[in-house]
């Protein structure tokens, strides 16, 4: 019996282990799901036939060596930086791979050793690297197809509460890892091409270069650019193009508010604070503020991060999380208390679904070109709302795209190997032919062209 | 015959080396110089008979424990991250070792094996750290030998043009390594303790928390903080202390436009710019602003960073530098093109000492304490000018006390072994007397006490 090994059954596997169990179904295939926590894989595998739970903890190769070997092909729904390790697994035991996250610089260099082996190295296949490929590079490669020439590719996406569900002043909930959302867009700047000119966003200003992108039906939202855009010139296949940028969306005033926490530096995850169980939030924030023997906290920080009396918005959104009151930091924060994760837990008690709460995956992109002489410009985007805090919106998209590309591969219809990504029709079209079954479907648009 | 090595003879080192040989003449010992580049020690030795050049190449551990092999002690004035692996091969050797740098923590990590082999590693002997701390080490241990209890030390040095010399709007020079300045602040939070409060301070804002100091005769000055001044608590014994704070000192306005570089992204030493040769100065800057079809770079500057129109004295200092020409950038900036690279590139050329030019360090410690239930303040400064640009008061203050912390270890003056700093009696006595000798002397003076 074929075998599919789901390794990591942590958030966003949901929507991913019920397709497989629906396919195996049909197709006669074992689902094996493994991870260091059992009660994760059987509070989503339940009762299954189709189904076999393995406790396997990934850190440790023998453990990992002996799950890959008995599949046919392996899905990483693991933390990125262990696709790496498990990736030279799969090619040392010929096994397919396919994973939902940006191809690393450890990945990128095991490519001609897959191609070797005969491996296929799938990444990049969940919604934002995912969706975001496939929906766009079709719309590209129908362009270039008619004789166009691309003067311009901007993509976002974002994973937001649902406008029902959408009840804090951050108007933001978590429905993917925290971690990440905290620590997003440090680590190295932003680069990006516009009208031909190299340009480059350090860390700490990333959340002041916004852009305002209205979408219908929902409003407006604001997005901040990804780190690096660049790379996508080559593999989009526009070389020249001298427009493309890459970002996340939020609704607008996420990110003059977080911007104020990159700058006092409360997402800085590179030391622990001082004393920090002695600390209550407002002492925390405080910590970042400079002393003065009678100037309120509150005061001082208007002050420090130019914020007038008037915005009083803005200052809601700090007060929503509690960093005016003189009560004790979350006992989580003190594990481990960088700035960074102690702002985590302090927002995991107020950004998390409730539920019934909606989450929503929205993805917009822009594309200029030439035609026949003449400057156009589309538009396309999606939405796409999950059913509940459990049922996401967000483990939907990452989720499903992954489980096609893997039934994809098994079924013996992406033949290229190496590492890939989903940009050549032969992968993007049955994908966007089978997501528009499940409801994610695209909307485009002419619009005047402008910069 | 006894021997010293010192190894590199780069800037800084020719006030250390004509220290060593005069003493080399009246004891009867023999000073070894090595560098990789002969015509450096060349330069500085010329023909003196105590003295004897060596081609070594520190990155080689044949040619380094070669070297020293052959010494009684050695004089380490390579880059910082060379130090660890000389201390090892001097452990190895049983030689001491004297450096003007900070403590690193593989140092640290050396201090055990150093007392086994019964070596001296003395570190932080220049001129901050090294003057800094004996000159303040000997006020505290007089304010606490009297029954007094410390409550606030502050502690600012800078190497600067001297009033003479002081011919740019940025009113600085370089008298040390151009890429510490570049990079002087990056690469983790500034951490300090103010009233009880600890304080951090990201990067990205260093440069805007800075206080004014006032010293006779010499006017205003600003100072940023350093990066970790809680360890020095200890250092001093003062674990307790409810403030202390390390900085370096600018001439006021230096911060205020050193900011703007680094909010711009443009001391980044992690990325490599793309198309780099292609750049002119203002397309460099141009690169760090948004786009835009119509405004000026100065226009989207001055919007970007809050710059007001009538604060001309701030655009000055960028004109200086050529940042708003069409002209190219300096050769030396394509080498290896990141951001803070290119920037020194450009800063070298204008902020070079011209012959005849004198540079000065300006140190200034600030002692606030309670004694006999009143609370006082003392404040202690000094001033030491260079003669020209070849023999800096950065060189010197470097080198006098290394030269003299070398000296007394050579004469059995100074016998505890381990990882040493000069914060004891039987240290700084003795190099304060000499230093006074060579024109070093603080100015002590009591004034009212504040916060």
């Amino acid at each position: 019996m074929k075998t599919v090994l789901i390794i990591g059954a942590g958030r966003s596997t949901l929507s991913l282990i019920n397709y497989m169990l629906n396919i195996a179904e049909q197709k006669n295939w074992k689902i094996q799901v493994a991870d260091l926590d059992l009660s994760l894989v059987h509070e989503k595998i339940a009762d299954n036939p189709r189904a076999e739970a393995l406790q396997v903890d990934v850190t440790d190769e023998i453990s990992r060596v002996r799950a890959i070997a008995g599949a046919d092909l392996v899905i990483s729904m693991l933390p990125a930086d262990m696709h790496v390790p498990v990736a030279v697994d799969c090619i040392a035991l010929r096994k397919h791979l396919v994973t939902a996250s940006y191809v690393s610089e450890g990945m990128q260099q095991l490519h001609q050793r897959a191609v070797d082996a005969g491996v296929i190295l799938m990444n990049e296949v969940g919604v934002d690297p995912g969706i975001d490929h496939i929906s766009a590079k079709k719309v590209i490669d129908h362009i270039t197809g008619l004789g166009g020439r691309m003067l311009i590719f901007e993509s976002f996406t974002g994973g937001l509460p649902a406008p029902e569900s959408d009840d804090n002043p951050w108007h933001y909930k978590f429905s993917w890892n925290p971690r990440n959302v905290v620590l997003a867009g440090s680590g190295g700047a932003v680069k990006f091409i516009q009208e031909g000119q190299y340009k480059y966003i350090p860390y700490h200003m990333v959340f002041r270069r916004t852009e305002l992108i209205d979408i219908e039906n929902y409003g407006r939202f604001e997005g901040y650019a990804n780190r690096d855009s660049l790379r996508y010139r080559s593999v989009y296949g526009l070389d020249d193009i001298p427009t493309i940028y890459r970002g996340t969306l939020r609704r607008p005033g996420f990110c003059r508010a977080w911007d104020i926490f990159v700058k006092l530096g409360m997402t800085d995850d590179s030391y622990l604070m001082e004393k920090a169980h002695t600390l209550t939030r407002r002492q925390f924030l405080n910590s970042f503020l400079a002393y003065h023997p009678t100037d309120s906290v509150e005061l001082k920080l208007m002050h420090y991060m130019n914020i007038p009396q008037d915005q009083a918005d803005l200052l809601e959104k700090f007060s929503y999380l509690g960093l005016f009151e003189d009560i004790p930091l979350p006992e989580k924060a003190l594990e481990k208390p960088t700035p960074a994760r102690i702002l985590q837990a302090i927002l995991e008690e107020k950004w998390q679904m409730k539920p019934g709460d909606r989450d929503m995956i929205v993805m917009w992109h822009k594309f200029g070109f030439e035609l026949h002489g003449r400057r156009r410009m589309i538009t396309s985007h999606m939405v796409f709302k999950g059913v509940d805090h459990r049922n996401t919106a967000m483990a939907h998209t990452v989720g499903i795209p992954v489980a096609i590309a893997a039934r994809l591969i098994m079924e013996g219809k992406i033949l290229k190997t190496g590492v890939q990504i989903p940009t050549t029709p032969q992968i993007y079209e049955p994908m966007l032919d089978e997501l528009k079954t499940y409801g994610i479907t695209f909307t485009e648009r002419e619009v005047p062209y402008r910069i």
